[in-house]
């Protein structure tokens, strides 16, 4: 038995996965850890699947590789949360397709009008609300470009829409984009789009992003949606801009403040769709078979000696290398 | 000037179309028709565009071709509606995508929850509804692969969903279907299906296709969408399938009866989405143009002395040519 420690989240993957990492891993001490165990165990690790506690991580002298389960990974890129040489692998790409659902479901029923046929339902009213607008032929801007813009992207084309694209920097459009441009230029695109998507992390740049002033950019038959972070939009501006009808409607998966309060006046917008951060997470029948894919790729790799896949840049927080 | 007539329906096209149908027939006499004028002008018209009353199209001996701007063309194609001779062809392809989209946003919808997401706002509930089925990897069951049932089935094939279609006859699978079936195959296919998505015309084989038993076949997870007529669905049968969880939702745009009574109990189902007959008419903005584009191109082809497009078989009631 060779005495590296592996640690792998406990009751994350399912019984059958939790063997197959087993046995990706022969002759590996692996040892499957709940919240309470990563204190003792850490210190012994050198691969480690998981997120544990970002303070815990001081601990890990042996560490070689942190795979995690989530896409975000800035808190574990940040300087000294990991010891020196140890690598650190996102599962970015898990979660792209799920959330690229979530925000193609709503900017269909803000399309459609279906708030306002739920309410017409509600009342028991047989009302038609008129023309709608279909996603073919439909001009949908998407802010921040990565693996959930990217991935929203791709389905937008592939139903006919005409996808401008919003990127830190300047480089050649993807073939489902049909423009590509950088955040100086989002003021000029915000009139044309039937939908602008907010699919990015919060950064200096992309708080306060959507406030008065660019709302009211938009044409009032234009509709926002937000699921990178709530901060992005300036939720006090977004609540004005839909009740003088500045835009058109609203879908929200993240808010600031997050979770909303009760008595915000947001909840009550019926030209908004809310729901409570459930586009990311495991939420999605595949995002976890996905996550799975990536950490059994890392431990086969890991075993043989090989380079990982999905790795992070620790100095930049950027995703290095592809699964 | 020729002293063949062209009857148009009148106020359905934009101006512009109305002089682009115009030049279309040089030559010709071309009159635009209010539902007042039908009578007096239909004993003249040799071309028709429009669906005027049928009672009315007996008068009308010297017709040639019957330009029609529904997808229907059923009580057009009946024995005796038209006089000997003339040929009668349909807008069918203007509409599918439209209802294609709207049978999509209604399927994510239903997958996501949100009509629970919904229902948890308005209680200003930041409520997390569990795991959600995402289109990628859905198993989608389309009954009735005409135009509609094709575009919708396109569609989810394009977003990653196993399409399985069920149509009159055996014939081969398009490249968007991966397994294409007879009705006699249906009872089987219902267990394995995530939607179920009825795009089936009002005939004797669809009217109450969806009882009691064979929405029992269905899974209690699965979702039943209807966008045919509301005969292929027995009504009662479904509220009490919603009711019971024997199904996990449905989505209707079409009901039996229709419009749905105000003290319908399917109103208040609250995992169904009830719209009053939307999704097809000229609600999506592209629908219209898609039915100009068949009738200009039939003008051209009338002027020219060519063979129509989209022609309707008058014994079957079927489409014959494609646009």
């Amino acid at each position: 038995m060779n005495e590296t420690q592996i640690l792998i989240l406990q009751s994350f993957f399912s019984p059958e996965e939790e063997n197959r990492l087993r046995d990706a891993l022969p002759g590996f001490s692996v040892r499957f850890c709940g919240p309470a165990d990563w204190a003792d165990a850490l210190p012994e690790a050198s691969f480690v699947i998981g997120n544990p506690p970002v303070p815990l991580l001081r601990s890990a002298k042996k560490l070689r590789l942190l795979q995690l389960i989530s896409s975000g990974a800035n808190q574990y890129a940040a300087p000294g949360a990991l010891p020196e040489g140890a690598q650190l692998a996102c599962a970015t790409g898990s979660y792209g397709p799920g959330i690229a659902e979530y925000l193609l479901a709503c900017t269909m029923s803000l399309f459609l009008r279906l708030p306002a046929y739920g309410a017409n339902q509600r009342a028991h009213a047989w009302h038609d609300e008129g023309p709608v607008r279909a996603m073919k032929g439909a001009s949908i801007l998407v802010v921040g470009l990565g693996d959930i813009g990217g991935q929203y992207a791709r389905r937008c084309h592939a139903l006919g829409a005409h996808v401008t694209g919003v990127c830190r920097t300047k480089r050649e459009a993807p073939p489902f984009v049909e423009e590509l441009h950088t955040f100086d230029e989002l003021d000029a695109l915000l009139p044309r789009a039937d939908a602008v998507a907010l699919c990015v992390p919060e950064t200096k740049q992309t708080i306060g992003l959507m406030d008065r002033r660019r709302l009211a950019l938009m044409r009032p038959d234009s509709v926002l949606l937000n699921v990178g972070r709530g901060t992005a939009v300036v939720t006090a501006d977004l609540v004005q801009a839909l009740r003088d009808g500045t835009i058109g409607g609203a879908a929200l998966d993240v808010t600031d403040p997050e979770p909303l309060p009760p008595d915000h006046p947001l909840w009550d917008e019926p030209r908004c769709i809310l729901t409570p951060h459930i586009s990311g997470g495991s939420h999605f029948i595949g995002t976890r078979e996905r996550i799975f894919s990536i950490c059994l790729e890392n431990a086969r790799r890991f075993a043989a000696g090989k380079a990982a896949v999905n790795l992070v840049d620790r100095t930049t927080g950027y995703r290095v290398s592809q699964p």
